[in-house]
């Protein structure tokens, strides 16, 4: 795993162009500092309308960031000559409701009914937390964020059903209000927390049991904190059992040209 | 024109059961204080995919705020018992580019492959200027708000693309600062201006001389500031030429459920 070194590019189209060759295949935490992440979803346009109809209902686990043409491979309104066929480090590929396969590049399985929809994710608000002070326990610990299947139920749409999944963050209880304040500037990532304290109120039985990534500690004053997973449209996705779809692999986003904090995600000279 | 009286109610439900009586198909301006209205497509669904592409590629003049199952003519997303076909006090209706009538009810016109979509409208983020002290001009003389076409081009999509439409208001220089980030909190308003001063550089030849709506007087000491206009999906609709299409009439929205200062514009609990 290319682990990212002093002379690793900061430029988004740099690191997008080392990722299109295979120079980088490993996870994108940290890189392009600044710049939009996304988690990703390709499906059959036939399922496209029910697919956004769904995110439009469920904003917090599936912020809309970016919709692609019909067949159209390219993003730009996420920035300069994103192929999204090979811009992405690792891929997970589902048939039927089935994982097949994880790769690297995804052009053999292109089509021309093929569009991409990219969805906002939460190292932008974790960004913004770190800037603030708030500390974030799974970073502050080199792990992957806890994360647990909730019983908070979506907005139907289509064939696509399901409950949430939240990712859950310690934090000190005089800190609350300011993570809350500070991530709800952030709808096209999540937004505020939807939950806050007892995970038996939304379904979890055990923090120390996420259904993926890593547990981490909840010290003394510290109070759990739970936010809308990008997580929940790839099980949504797999649950629809779609003849294919096409994701992100967890951790290895796609890194746009569009700033973080800027007031909408398409990609404009004053957004970049 | 029954305009609001002590006895007209406040409640947004009993407001549109009038309106689905005929017992109100006025404007809606005012009425239901504090809840989100809405600015209307409604659409065949074949058009539907390319037109979310459009407003998610056009956020600040098309907030998706609400969008319906096709055929079905309720809208549970943004409240209780929402008949799009005739909660609204008057619509306009659009046959290949064509105003062909202005009606306050569209059952005759819904049929099985019709599709609503809900935009955010600037009330939202006035009723914000107002509680926050900033003056509003065509309120505060009884005017509608001033429109022109720019020169702003659209992202298209599909048969979807143009240039933006706008609306002035003058704002005293000092409070500038402050009506651009209290609007820039209401992304599915319409959010922070897209421009500030100079009418030329976006393309407006005159402020005295709207495309739409009443002309405002620009004092000494203040600024005009432009916002992004709900009427500019109207005019790419138009311009699409779509076989049919049905708009609300300007000024006359739908009123949700939803409060308009909620975090997202879906309706539960907590958001109404």
């Amino acid at each position: 795993m290319a682990l990212p070194s002093d002379t690793f590019p900061t430029d988004a189209r740099a690191i997008r162009a080392m990722i299109r060759t295979g120079a980088h295949a490993a996870h994108t935490a940290g890189l392009a500092p600044g710049k939009l992440q996304c988690n990703l979803a390709i499906l059959p346009e036939r399922f496209a309308l029910d697919f956004l109809r769904f995110c439009q209902r469920n904003p917090k686990p599936c912020p809309v960031v970016g919709v692609s043409e019909t067949g159209d491979p390219f993003l730009p309104t996420l920035g300069q000559d994103i192929d999204i066929r090979t811009d992405v480090p690792r891929y997970r590929v589902f048939r039927g409701g089935v994982l097949t396969e994880e790769v690297t590049d995804i052009a053999a399985l292109w089509t021309e009914e093929m569009v991409t929809v990219a969805l906002g994710c939460s190292f932008t608000f974790e960004n913004a937390l770190l800037r603030a002070g708030v500390p974030v326990r799974h970073i502050e610990s080199g792990r992957n964020v806890p994360m647990y299947r909730s019983n908070i139920a979506l907005q139907p749409a289509g064939p696509f059903s399901g409950t949430m999944v939240v990712t859950m963050r310690p934090i000190p209880e005089a800190l609350v209000a300011k993570a809350h304040a500070i991530s709800a500037r952030y709808p096209q990532a999540h937004g505020g927390p939807i939950a806050t304290g007892d995970p038996k109120a939304i379904g979890i039985a055990d923090l120390g049991k996420p259904d993926y990534g890593d547990a981490v500690e909840v010290k003394p004053g510290e109070v759990p904190v739970y936010w809308a997973c990008g997580v929940t449209p790839q099980n949504v996705l797999l649950d629809a059992q779609l003849p294919l779809c096409i994701t992100h692999a967890p951790g290895h986003m796609l890194i746009t040209d569009v700033a973080e904090d800027a007031e909408t995600t398409i990609y404009t000279p004053e957004n970049a």
